[in-house]
């Protein structure tokens, strides 16, 4: 349980919607933290040792004990900080939520990535495909405001990467998965999530992922 | 919170090692239900209507409520019925298990399935070197008689796959994956949670599970 001295650490790119989804949790929770910044392609020794077996981030530090993947990151922020709890009470409610968090990972982040990356016509549109399924899924899911309800909850968080990535990624890789006119409610969705004041100030600029993006993209498949 | 008047199904595949894993933990928590039994290859349309995402078992009901995915009913299961847990109570602990829960599906199942079915040498090659890689971290990381420690907890739950589905896969298929010179302690924590009691009666028979892969083997490869 909280402390008085606890340290809480986020080693964390500004690039990654993995660690911005532990910044909003933590931030809605209002604990303070210290961030440790990573580079892209140099990640640091002390990364590297704290998740040696994934060598990625986020990396989540409380008290010197580290825990990397960033759902099981939002699970231990919940336990650990009662306030705000962005996971429901009721044990079947609680499943659907890790079922529908597990699915964006699963499914729409692999398939963003392969639709993206691949340099084979046919992958791509199935790729295209598998992840218009997952959000057309999630369309059907959203009944509230936020998945959470009338406030924000684990799968909205889990989500940042369909709110404010994918409409990135898809406009520096000229890819269309994520529109308004297919999927009204989770671009309403989408907009409402990412001007949340909590989540508005955890959000990277716009234009420093774009370029990102872009830049991956042309050094997968050179300059347009 | 469990009634009297309680109903709890799971939709099953004998083949299947997420279905035993549910099997397990109902076991060892006491809990009575009805086994719907699937076929390979044919899953009913029940099951579709259950598990429209992903179309699989496990699918388990209770009181007509329908979860998947074997890591969130094993969740589910422990938060519904206290009786025996499963996961530890400790937050940082709690992560951990969820942590190398994940691992073993992530990494240990997506490994084996590349190494079995991939018909490239160098990715073969490359898939049992990964698989390797994620048993070495369990095999680091078994420091009591179980992962849960003198009791059998989520993760040995979850490893099912390692103790008792890879010796038999990686027979049919002829692969080196998972042996006792290798993985010395993983080898004994396997024989001690195959011995188990509880598991024991949840484990399918040895024999049909072989041939089963053997068929799956030949239809892949052609007879040897």
């Amino acid at each position: 349980m909280a402390s008085n001295k606890e340290e809480v650490k986020v080693f964390g790119l500004v690039e990654s919607p993995f660690v911005t989804r532990v910044e909003i949790a933590l931030k809605l929770k209002g604990v303070e933290y210290i961030y440790e910044k990573e580079k892209f392609g140099n990640l640091s020794d002390t990364l590297k040792k704290y998740n040696p077996v994934y060598k990625k981030v986020p990396v989540f530090i409380h008290n010197d004990k580290p825990i990397a993947e960033s759902l099981v990151i939002l699970e231990y922020i919940d336990e650990t900080w009662k306030q705000n709890p962005i996971l429901p009470s009721d044990p079947y409610q609680r499943a659907l939520v890790r079922f529908w968090s597990n699915l964006i990972d699963d499914k729409c982040l692999s398939g963003v990535r392969k639709a993206c990356f691949t340099l084979d016509e046919k992958e791509r549109e199935k790729s295209i495909e598998e992840t218009k399924e997952a959000l057309q899924f999630l369309e059907n899911e959203l009944k509230d405001k936020f998945f959470g309800g009338e406030e924000i909850g684990f799968v909205d968080i889990a989500a940042v990467l369909i709110a404010f990535w994918i409409p990135i990624i898809q406009e520096a890789f000229g890819l269309k998965l994520f529109t308004s006119e297919e999927f009204p409610k989770l671009y309403n969705w989408s907009q409402e999530f990412n001007n949340h004041p909590i989540v508005k100030e955890k959000l990277p600029p716009r234009e420093t992922l774009l370029a990102f993006y872009k830049a991956r993209y042309e050094s997968h498949f050179g300059s347009k």
